[in-house]
């Protein structure tokens, strides 16, 4: 089955519903309602209910939702009910960051392998994985990575964006604060680590 | 004049809109439609032109929105308008990808300290702050910071945010991968730099 008809909106709003599920999971719970759900990850009920009615009746009156068949099925319909390789292009501290960070693995994902320019960086290891010089980033295509994540300087994001597309990737998380071209075939999302910062003011108390 | 109306949806677009804004500004432009900004920023033409409704009328047909002025609006809307000074709890790897990013300067936020609890971070230096101690976090009431970030490991992530509070601090973003319990008056937003690449492979070829 296909979901062609979910909107964009309600796919941005998946990962965070999977991750507040797993977390619940974490701590034992089986079911839940969607006013927990919401209250859990800061959003409202009849969103939730909204967004799951696109895919499918997951809720039991009473009851609430089967936590795994649910967690289950977002993940399922996201693809990531395999585990996705990804590459690293950029290894400063937000880089290392991502190397470091645990959330990565949540979703399914695993950064295999990491690339940089600097050759006091390149040969060393962060979490098991050997930092690549960047002229090897054609390795990707024979180890069928098709995700890549760039973590470099604004100024290099475009150059690395092209090789990446060279070397057969098809999704880029980009964390450098610019935009960058990607032929069309290939999806981009750029995320600015600033940004949810700047819907805080809006929310907080005047005086 | 207040926007109370403006739906949740729109204030998470509003930074995405004004971003993609100052980088046109910044590349000398004047002036774009509706249709040039979907493009630039990867949004639809309609989505933009429904949340710009919501407060007042900046396009001008076969003109397109005065750049400079829609962007003064926005700021005005998320309160960015004055410069905003926050904390920042956790000066590792995250962190300090934090202090070096150059994103927050664009949207008018001023990371102006930072904290952390390993003794040989405290007084390093990075971009001119110097770290302090976290069991001077006190100070933030006195400076009247009112926004704290926390890059805190996990399970160190609740104990920071209830130190935040005590402090006076009532706008958090947190980057730790955990929900926090604060009070009513105090908004988190909790983000995951791994949410992003969650929606990814949804939108990548399956072959």
């Amino acid at each position: 089955m296909r979901y062609h008809r979910i909107p964009d909106e309600t796919i941005r709003r998946l990962p965070i519903y999977l991750r507040g599920l797993l977390f619940l999971l974490e701590r034992g719970r089986k079911s839940v309602s969607s006013r927990d759900l919401a209250e859990f990850i800061g959003t409202y009920p009849w969103q939730i209910r909204k967004d799951f009615s696109y895919f499918g009746d997951f809720g039991v009156r009473g009851v609430g939702y089967d936590i795994e068949k649910l967690a289950k099925e977002i993940k399922r319909i996201l693809k990531l009910d395999v585990i996705q390789k990804a590459a690293l292009v950029g290894v400063g501290n937000l880089g290392s960051a991502v190397l470091a960070y645990p959330g990565f693995a949540i979703y399914g994902f695993d950064v295999a392998v990491a690339f940089d320019v600097d050759p006091k960086k390149v040969g060393k290891k962060i979490k098991d994985i050997v930092i690549k010089d960047v002229s090897n980033i054609q390795v990707l295509k024979k180890r069928k990575i098709k995700l890549g994540i760039i973590a470099v300087p604004r100024q290099a994001a475009q150059k690395t964006a092209d090789e990446l597309v060279k070397a057969g990737i098809t999704g880029i998380l980009n964390f450098s604060p610019c935009y960058v071209t990607v032929p069309k075939k290939v999806k981009v999302i750029t995320i600015d680590i600033a940004m949810d910062l700047a819907r805080l003011p809006y929310y907080m108390p005047t005086n």
